[in-house]
């Protein structure tokens, strides 16, 4: 399982080839939230997002036999880029399986960046069976996107610079709010800040709907979502909680929060007023209970994690179109 | 006048109040424009663009009197924002003078940061003689937008972290793309680069119909632009280069080059997909440059400096209806 040293081998591979991203401020959403807010902007890591560190991480990990053979992955497609990336980079075949329903520009992205998409329908086919049975024919190693002790440790590099850089800004105690989707990267977070920054506390942030986190924390044990579709917020529309990553939030986190779409589209444009950062609608859910749920969140200041900004131009414009008057 | 030795002084005051912003690239991007892109994304600084190192530097150069006499600058608004949030932090008291044409959000920003707000009409008014009279009048100190060596010094400090960055990621010698308006930052850029980069030659970019830089290198004396007002780039609409930057860029800086306002439009769009960052029109001129007059760089890099991302939702958004699907 998943710890400390591994997350620390983990960042030890990634380096020089994963952003470390900086944290990012403005006193006009200081003023919105009614305390210090501090933004870890993910969606400037390479390929759009945070999975960029699980993707090198687990492949890197593999042995050279592994790596030509090839990887397989199912992503919506912040996985999807992260693992194509790091597969190229690291000289290993990559086939992605993917949602029909994905934004355009992650499936586009995934091809452009040299893996193979294969696309399902995500209302009818599991995306495990597919996957497992592609690379059962073909030999290739399942990149998981959350439920996999190297994938966690990778996302968990995120959480070891959360340490140092709020160690720096004289941060000692503050809630970290985390987009939750299998929950790997608030797992890999938690892990990080139990062992280097134990006075910061990761919390899992969920959209409306899909709140499977928030009520499997609130009542011990896994709980799934109702439906399988219909958030904006595409990238963290998981089933359930994963079977890795539950019993290390469970242990670690902080109570679950769940912001609305609305409230999500209303951050990316803060994020686009505030801190020139682009942010998708699943990017967004921290930044959303971080400023228009500050009763949910505990201490004189709050650390953001913003995951991802791979959005299309039309589900940006209409949220500028509407909330982006400040 | 502004030299090495004053930018590392500045560089000193300013460590912990400025950010060190990031080098960002995207494979995308070195596809479309032939070579590396590294973009240094001085929208992600504090008030939005790189003003804020200006402002600061030129303030906490001024002895205890002074500033608690207090401050004037003359900006279209991220020279105003720059000084407003210096002036607040350094206790000093401020007025700026906005063209009543300047984007809302900036007028609005300045304010917000804690300053007093006079407007003047660009085509009618000089802003240089409005901001004479005040400071005349109130004994407040003119803090220049870029005719002042220690606001040029300000910016140079943007020229020093390229020098490390670019040496960092092994880049000896290549171009640095500046969106330029009076030329405080091309220079203060050109004047790091001088001294520690010497490989690394700065060329100033600018929108079309406000080419005074350009026009003014290839004549080798200073001239100025037919219009005052047109341009969508209305960070660097200045009359002509200044009488202080003007000799530097002469002998520092390679030709200029000239972007169309449509081209910036389109650099911001690849901005927003490709490295999930906002960019004002101004802001983006040198991108558009890189992206979109690949023979007018030589080399196998380019680095381009990002320099803001103030820019209103409408803008934004119709720059994304007409290029952001990619």
């Amino acid at each position: 399982m998943t710890d400390i040293t591994m997350i620390e081998a983990a960042a030890a591979r990634l380096e020089g080839h994963v952003r470390r991203t900086p944290l990012l401020s403005s006193p006009f959403l200081d003023r919105l939230a009614g305390r210090r807010v501090l933004v870890k902007p993910e969606c400037l890591q390479h390929t759009g997002s945070f999975k960029a560190r699980g993707g090198w991480a687990a492949i890197s990990a593999l042995d050279a036999a592994a790596r030509r053979a090839g990887v397989i992955a199912y992503s919506s497609g912040n996985h999807a880029q992260g693992v194509a990336r790091a597969a190229a980079a690291l000289g290993a075949p990559a086939v992605i399986v993917m949602p029909s329903d994905a934004p355009r520009l992650k499936i586009e992205n995934t091809r452009a960046l040299g893996a193979e998409v294969v696309l399902y329908d995500r209302a009818r086919d599991s995306r495990e069976e597919i996957g497992d049975q592609l690379a059962a024919d073909r030999g290739l190693t399942l990149i998981k996107p959350y439920d996999e002790p190297e994938v966690i440790a990778g996302q968990g590099t995120c959480g070891l610079e959360i340490a140092e850089q709020a160690a720096a800004a004289g941060v000692t105690e503050a809630d970290v709010l985390v987009c939750c989707g299998g929950g790997g990267l608030t797992a890999g977070i938690a892990l990080a800040l139990e062992a280097r920054a134990p006075g910061l506390r990761a919390r899992p942030c969920e959209p409306e709907g899909f709140d499977d986190t928030a009520r499997s924390l609130a009542a011990g044990r896994v709980l799934g979502n109702d439906r399988l579709t219909g958030s904006i917020c595409d990238a963290i529309m998981t089933p359930e909680p994963g079977q890795l990553t539950f019993p290390i939030l469970r242990k670690l986190c902080g109570p679950g929060i769940v912001a609305s779409d609305e409230d999500c589209l209303r951050a990316m444009a803060q994020a686009f007023l505030r801190l020139k950062i682009v942010l998708e609608p699943g990017g967004a859910v921290a930044l959303a209970a971080a400023l228009f749920q500050p009763d949910a969140v505990a201490g004189d200041t709050v650390i953001v994690v913003a995951t991802g900004g791979n959005t299309d131009a039309a589900t940006y414009t209409a949220a500028l179109e509407r909330f982006g008057a400040g």
